[in-house]
């Protein structure tokens, strides 16, 4: 067949339809644009935006890296589900963590945690199936979900009733368990948990995880834990909902990361541990096709870094050195009392801007006017004062935004004297209060 | 709702109802279950099937990795389109050879050359659009384009009439154009093309692929051209599709890798190279969503590493290298004269076992009985000489593998001294000629 009116290649509809900036490449456009204009010329800006840490990963884990270089075969393919002493140091270093012996066929290693959590969904689901998530939610959820062939629903984590007027914390952010119980039907597939959560910073206690353990229980529902920040909680204790009961463990994936470990978010290693060896597979099956295999050199220096980490007490270290620093950049905010929710994990934080008054004839560009106000008010800090924070309404579907429109959402994972100029330049938000 | 009897979880049914057990798996288990039998015992097992590098990337490469990794930002996310200084140092590379000015917009980094080709069919592909493949393909091509919904139709590259008897040439190896053309229709979006071709060695001349690009360009079919072997080729050229045309070159993306140029299958850096810069930001936003960004060490080192593989004409040497590899090992089968389809590029060669009489009476397992011959062959010469290949009829469908089913693919990308050893063990064949 010949024919030459078949006109222009049509690409997928899924990215030509969804064609909106992501908040991180709007924000990052906006921020460079702003490093320009008069007020922030002189100045350092103060990018807090994007969750990358402006310093390197402990020197333990970069000299593990360039040891693994020199070996011929860590610098080749692995086995697609993860070199196997890698896979072995994160067996011994969940076992106490799971209160349970786990094996090889309990975890597999991924390009990076993203890459893990499409690799579940793409093992697990089938089309038409539906995944809850919880808003505010991290956005690579939707695309991950929607591209397995999967339905998102949505379900709020409703926000204290007085987030604008006083200083609350993680636990007072619930489930709206109503709507959760509403949402469940028999297409139900999967939830996706994200605890300590970015951008609220609240770790899931203990009573919440069974609660909704026990409800994916009684619905067979998946539960896909997205525990990336699981060694920065400041909370007394860290529930991983796959331990709470055999039933809710057969039921969950949980997803850690590396990158989040080690302060080495460019390496790209993600993995899943599941107590259901037979699923698993599935997921393994899925990262097989999707990305063949992981970054080798950084598997071996990773297999080397985790028990060392732990002879070092590596984890605890870094637990409290960001409690030092959410001391360090908290200060500002009870300075000028503004209300925030207390950290109780990750290293986001967000803030409430209800008090900051914008000038009622400051310009906005015409692409914000129909975004909430967070993407306004992250707009005007950023060229007034300088200081780059994600708007978090992009974390919610548009009915629910309303939620988060004062706040803005801080990344801390920045050195300390980055957070001290970050307190300094904040400071001068008293003349808008 | 609460519903205690819906039962097991069902996963995706893609990978449940396709749960074959690859080629790749069940040669890795059969030469390990093969080492441990009596013939093999006291000698080196010869492992010439996946085709992973024996030796190490250069000095230059593993130095500038290194490098890298003392760079703070260097070990966090890169942009997901890929480091600057890799695009540009890709821009730098391609330009001449594509005689033409190449800008960042022509080129983004993916995740290992899988990753680029499955983002490729991710970002262009819709529900039910055809996708041509020739056979034999690389297995990997099938779940990629059924894992973005598309289906999958084969046109065979015929095998010379004399396979059998003499040794033969790539160019001897022709696609079925009949079956082409008939093949083509309305939903046909896309064809994949491997070139130099893994397993045959074939690199497909200027004509061939002037043929096909006129052909996608009369019924605008986008072309996926998986150049991953382009530094590899013995031939007097390697012709790129993208650049024998402009109209080609719209419908063109040309696939290369880090890890075949530098010998590091382990780093998982590929790219997408367009003359279509606006096809091909679908491409970086389907790999945004699979991967969201790629290995930021290496892709800084890659940067570095391909300037200085220029400088030193590094590509150059290594054809030289692989010219000198094939020599090695072809000696055995030119002394036993077993035809093989000489290698015009990449590093695997097709061996025919024809002449080799397999005692009627040698018992295989149960699993290999339904597979091709090839199987079997490859299954005898690692128990009974210790010399692992891959059988090629994987790469095609059932109704079409008796035109691989005397072959075996071995892989030469090892060191000279283990390709002697190879030729030693494979001069034991003679007994059984």
């Amino acid at each position: 067949m010949t024919n030459q009116s078949l006109g222009k290649v049509i690409p997928n509809k899924y990215f030509s339809q969804n064609n909106a900036k992501d908040v991180w490449s709007l924000t990052n456009e906006a921020a460079a644009a702003a490093a320009k204009n008069s007020k922030n010329s002189g100045r350092e800006m103060i990018n807090m935006g994007q969750g990358f840490f402006s310093y390197s990963p402990p020197h333990f884990a970069i000299s593990d890296v360039q040891q693994a270089l020199e070996i011929p075969l860590a610098n080749q393919y692995s086995p697609t589900r993860g070199r196997p002493n890698l896979i072995k140091a994160l067996a011994d270093l969940y076992t106490p963590l799971y209160g349970q012996q786990l094996s090889a066929d309990n975890i597999t290693v991924h390009t990076g945690a993203n890459e893990a959590i499409f690799s579940c969904l793409m093992g697990l689901l089938n089309k038409g199936d539906e995944v809850i998530v919880f808003e505010p939610f991290f956005d690579q959820y939707i695309s991950n979900i929607e591209l397995a062939g999967g339905v998102v629903r949505y379900v709020p984590i409703n926000p204290p009733r007085e987030l604008d007027d006083r200083v609350t914390r993680g636990t007072e952010w619930e489930i709206d368990w109503d709507i959760l119980e509403k949402t469940i039907n028999s297409r139900t597939k999967c939830v996706i948990i994200n605890t300590p959560h970015n951008p609220i910073g609240k770790v899931f206690t203990r009573e919440e995880l069974l609660r909704l353990g026990k409800i994916c229980v009684d619905n067979n529902i998946v539960i896909i834990s997205d525990e990336v920040y699981e060694h920065l909680y400041f909370s007394d204790e860290f529930p991983r909902i796959a331990t709470l009961s055999p039933e809710i463990g057969q039921l969950t994936f949980a997803v850690g990361s590396a990158g989040k470990t080690f302060a080495a978010t460019g390496w790209r290693i993600g993995w899943t541990v599941s107590l259901n060896k037979e699923l698993l597979n599935y997921v393994a099956k899925a990262h097989t096709r999707i990305c063949f295999s992981s970054p080798s050199p950084f598997q071996e220096a990773i297999a080397h870094a985790l028990p060392e980490a732990q002879k070092i007490d590596y984890f605890e270290t870094m637990r409290q050195e960001y409690i030092q620093k959410f001391k360090i950049f908290t200060a500002v905010f009870d300075e000028l009392n503004m209300p925030y929710t207390v950290a109780e994990g990750s290293y986001f934080i967000c803030v409430n801007f209800s008090k900051v008054k914008i000038p009622e004839d400051y310009v906005f560009p015409q692409e914000l006017q129909e975004k909430a106000k967070d993407f306004r008010i992250s707009y005007w800090l950023m060229n007034e004062l300088g200081v780059v924070a994600i708007p978090p309404t992009e974390f919610y579907i548009k009915e629910h935004e309303k939620a988060a429109e004062n706040l803005l959402r801080f990344a801390v994972c920045k050195d300390d004297e980055f957070l001290h100029k970050a307190v300094d330049r904040l400071r001068l938000l008293k003349d808008y209060l």
